[in-house]
């Protein structure tokens, strides 16, 4: 994206940009199926259940004039909203931890006032919200989310981070909150007795730590060796959904021997009583706020505005990180403009602005790939089992797959992103076809190709870029707040331990996080990390460059994560993550060498230094490309120990690929690409042990 | 060993092959240093914790006349005698499952006879003890143990499993147990009143399922990718005690808000009360029982004689299984004379006798394999550091750890597996000298030899056999009786925790286990098991013959587990775990191909079938031997990455390292060993897809 600050141009660019695809968006959609279904309900369940305990804190924090009912009914009004005239679908939107914040400091500012107090304090908030819009409108017509690119990973990972360890905050204090009488309710009730209170306390440890244990294993159940396939990817689809369901049920196991109380479960206002429609008369209260409060007003709608501003770019831009091979285009600029006009339509009706969230949002598009994985998948081995029953040659069969995986492409091609995907496929065809001297004239049979496990390793990533998941869980979201009864009975420590587990699948991939445990791991074991998908810096950057990096990092989270505590000026952190993009345009370069910083951050306005470049170890390797490829057919071999041995002898065919990838299936090469994929370039051990230092000069 | 029947001919036998190596036992345990202390906690803490709990168990069912002091006495005793002048120090005694069970029974018999009853049940079990010593003194003499090679993996396996079996369901009773008032105590008490029966029970959860993941997860410290080589060392050696006492402190975290009995604590008696005196006077007390429960006590006796005679035996035949490549002889026949004189001092002091036990044997085996690994692996690592700073050649350095090794071993050599693993360490080495034309000239620096991680590729596995071990275990249980009071503040369900940890960590290496995972192991996933260390049968048994014999050996096992449920028959299992001797020898033949059955179940007494050779399929493999090589340096090279690049070009040293060692370092190869351990032949990938049927007709 070029850098222009011409009035409106970026937004015309990205709405003529995704124009061109809002057809697509849904016939896509719509052609996935049921299968829509599993990252739907993943994404309604992390989208959801943050809301509605946001909800509940803002509950407690401005006595129950703003409730889950209100959060969750902005956050489906946005999600609709974005979904249908938003311009990147892949983006989630819902009311976030910073804007519970927020909230909370303007009611705290209000109540004591006697020409505002609780009663006009939404009416107030309302002008707040007209504010933020403003501001929002000029930045998006300005064109401010053109310097996107300088956003780079160290704010965003950040970022990301700083969510994290909120939510992981926000789980541990549920926890410690289980076994203390609630704020709000009569301390003298039997469930708040000392013995109930520390059953209830040892209860939600239990439920907690039971749905984080299984929820995390659960989603990983795509890689366990038991039990049959279609099960495992139930399982690793639907598993958090249904490890909430379960958790739930077994809180019911022991309602026979304690009060109703125990365990805690969600409180939530009914949405159907009088004072929800409060809401509705606020627009005619906003003229009773006196005048310096509506220019007042103004001081909180620039932190908003500047929160905002950051946190939705942020949110779209980790949605769509390079390794997603994204091939529709973005749309910053466009989305920055609808966010304003939400957050007006949000302030008159007197609920909570929505915005683009993390983790969500990436959560969001790594189950898209997943699901584009598993339909390519289908497709191919489809193709392939077809070729071998007409006892095709592996040449025809490669052929087959090209023609069918061109056909699943989508009609539309948006970025160059897809051609080269396309190309890779067909290179790596052509290869397979002409080392296979001796098959090549031989039908094909499940010894040499076997359809379930090869066509996994022809896939690249790729996303199935469509608006209905993100219809479809705003619609369910919003029907959360009908279904508020149901939701009643989920325990509130299963909500804690749905924290952690957020918080803990948000880190695998984020590189901040990985160099974090790399200055844990023994230097005797920091083979293991080699061994392993690991990013390139690993390998091209000292590790003592890597550890100062990382310690400047991890101390400016520390900064922002302790600012965060401080009352008032806690809402001020974004700023604070703001200001890493100037220090590192200006300030890191003078203490990192450039193709260093280059390759722990990459930032497009840098240029890339030259790579050294060994040949003669690069023909090494080719030369070992060759020579590995009997063993792996080896390596390979005994899985079809009840196959019937086939008469032919193992041949060099699976030449490429790589010896990490061979022997795992189903989409689990997929699932270990996404999660741990915000790497630019991933490298299985390589031969090439560059020392930076005696390479390139720096700068 | 053969098998006679003449009599005492075992029993010399056994006295004559330990007596040789009887110094050296005390002299080997004495050289191992402070080290002997991470085998001898580990083996106390798994022999205390049951004992302690078995002898809560007994004193419910005795109405305290017997409690884990008598209990403890007799592990103590027992396990101090058997140390000092047993037969195979390796065995661990303890009071176990089935002794307890008994002697419910035999309380339950006692305790209503007018002429008996809870007085006279210590006497009259002192009258059983003397039977059951005879009836082993007749099979000791008689030379019954030398049909232990009829014993095969098939029945000591499932007992295994049954043992394991017996624990985790202890585990599950015991947590169950803690939400109900125990029958001894005041159901008015405070601590019973339902809220904190519930708490304790809540409670309870927390303390063993933390015990339980903290435990398992510690045991695998040392190939934990964070923290320092001496420090995950520390933690996989006493983790489980370290965890025990971690879990008793944080038991006392709530001591400020519940009473005193929350959570539960062990209950146990004051050993210097009055009461515990009574045990001397039982000698005494053996006159007053009358003649007819006197020939009475015989029947009980021949159960206790039959489940001890197998008991001990198999328990010692776990410990000495054939991977651990022991040197030192068995002493089946003189062990179980010894057993004999146990059970008479045992029965004259009124305690429960003790006997051979698992799954701590095999336990105690394996830890003190890690034991000796560590010793050589520091005294070679040493050796070819110095090598190094000398500059000599990688053929100088092979030759020094060769000599090296050779002043290791101790002195006496008893068994042929000794020479045999001496001849391997000799052929690695020269032909890791001969492939090394490049290198023999030239000084070796870390990038060719890296002591820290090449040296255990070469180490082969071996047990630090000795006497020392075993003795301070004996003592430190003994030590138990006299700090009762501490051991008082253990919670209940950390018990529960340990036994499950127990339960889980006696089932990896039983061949029994690992085929009942591949029955539930997905078809595309058995793959799988085939990339890991395996065992033979995967290969060389079709999918089919290994299912039936798995079912079979289930159901077995079912109804083993099963009879143990009945009240009093509950006694007669082990009758039926020795019925499957015969079935083994004369009906599984009638079912199964006999070379399937060698490889499911090797027995002595069967020849192994001559196995099909397929020459060109050899020759295939040898030939990817070499090349191999070089790729396995380029996955070494990056362990490297701050040595500060060798000159020498990567050089196809390593060529024996099998790609899945590689990159492992520390014990940790050998954890994988020694805990994946029971099988005879260990296979990665091999490149022989046989299909066994097709190969040699079968009987």
């Amino acid at each position: 994206m070029e850098e222009t600050f011409v009035p409106f141009r970026g937004i015309l660019n990205d709405v003529k940009g995704r124009i061109k695809c809002y057809r697509q968006d849904w016939i896509g959609g719509w052609n996935a199926g049921y299968r829509i279904f599993a990252p739907t309900t993943y994404i309604f369940f992390a989208s959801a259940i943050p809301v509605i305990s946001f909800g509940e804190q803002l509950d407690r924090d401005t006595n129950g004039i703003l409730t889950a009912v209100q959060t969750l009914a902005s956050t489906s009004l946005c999600g609709l909203l974005h979904s249908i005239i938003g311009g990147q679908p892949l983006l989630i939107l819902g009311v976030a931890e910073p804007t519970v914040i927020m909230y909370t400091f303007m009611y705290d500012f209000a109540k004591n006032r006697d020409d505002l107090g609780p009663k006009l304090f939404l009416a107030w908030t309302g002008w707040v919200c007209v504010w933020v819009a403003i501001l929002l409108f000029l930045l998006a017509i300005l064109g401010a989310c053109s310097i996107i690119n300088r956003f780079t990973r160290i704010a965003g990972e950040l970022f990301g981070m700083l969510i994290a360890g909120l939510f992981m905050q926000q789980a541990i204090k549920g926890i410690v909150g289980e076994f203390r009488i609630p704020k709000r309710d009569d301390p003298s009730l039997q469930e708040f007795s000392t013995p109930w209170r520390f059953s209830n306390g040892m209860f939600g440890l239990v439920l907690s730590f039971g749905l984080l244990l299984t929820g995390l294993k659960s989603r990983k159940a795509r890689s366990w060796r038991y039990g049959a396939g279609w099960m495992r990817g139930l399982i690793a689809d639907y598993g958090l959904p249904l490890m909430v369901l379960v958790w739930t049920g077994i809180s019911y196991a022991a309602a026979n021997d304690t009060p109703a109380g125990i365990p805690r479960r969600l409180y939530s206002p009914n949405p159907w009583s009088h004072r929800a429609m409060a809401n509705w008369t606020v627009i005619k209260e906003m003229r009773d706020v006196p005048i310096l409060y509506i220019i007042g007003a103004f001081i909180p709608a620039t932190m908003i505005a500047v929160l905002y501003y950051f946190d939705h770019s942020v949110a779209s831009q980790l949605a769509q990180q390079k390794e997603f091979n994204l091939r529709k285009p973005s749309s910053y600029h466009y989305d920055l403009l609808l966010l304003g006009g939400m957050v007006i339509i949000c302030g008159l009706l007197g609920i909570p602005p929505s915005n683009g969230v993390i983790p969500q949002s990436p959560m969001h598009t790594k189950s898209l790939a997943t699901l584009k994985h598993q339909i390519n998948r289908d497709k191919l081995v489809k193709t392939a089992k077809s070729s071998i029953n007409n006892n095709e040659t592996l040449g025809q069969l490669y052929g087959n797959l090209q023609s069918a995986y061109k056909e699943m492409e989508s009609p539309l091609r948006f970025q160059p992103a897809s051609s080269r995907v396309l190309k890779e496929l067909k290179e790596e065809t052509s290869q397979y076809t002409s080392a296979d001297s001796v098959l090549s004239g031989l039908p094909v049979d499940t010894s040499v190709f076997d359809p379930e496990k090869d066509v996994d390793d022809l896939l690249p990533v790729e996303v199935k870029e469509q608006r209905v998941s993100n219809l479809l869980q705003s619609l369910l979201v919003g029907g959360c707040v009908g279904a508020m009864p149901l939701i009643k009975k989920i325990p509130t420590s299963v909500l804690w331990g749905y924290f952690a587990v957020m918080a803990i699948e948000s880190l695998p991939g984020n590189q901040f996080w990985e160099r974090i445990l790399l200055l844990f791991t023994a230097p005797s074991r920091r083979f293991k990390v080699l061994e392993d998908v690991h990013a390139a810096f690993v390998e091209t950057v000292p590790f003592k460059t890597i550890i100062i990096f990382t310690l400047f990092q991890f101390v400016y989270l520390l900064a922002c994560f302790g600012i965060t505590w401080i009352p008032i000026a806690g809402v001020l952190f974004p700023l604070l993550i703001m200001l890493l993009v100037p220090i590192r345009q200006y300030v890191l370069p003078k203490f990192f060498k450039a193709h260093h910083l280059q390759e722990l951050d990459a930032a497009e306005y840098e240029e890339a230094p030259a790579m050294p470049y060994n040949s003669a170890m690069r023909e090494a390797e080719s030369t070992m490309e060759v020579l590995r490829s009997p063993r792996q057919d080896v390596m390979r071999s005994p899985l079809r120990m009840e196959g019937g041995g086939s008469p032919l002898p193992l041949s060099p065919v699976r030449a490429r690929s790589s010896p990490k990838r061979v022997g795992t299936s189903d989409a689990e090469v997929l699932d270990a690409v996404t999660t741990r994929s915000r790497v630019e370039f991933k490298h299985q051990y390589s031969p090439l042990r560059m020392i930076p230092d005696s390479s390139s000069p720096g700068s």
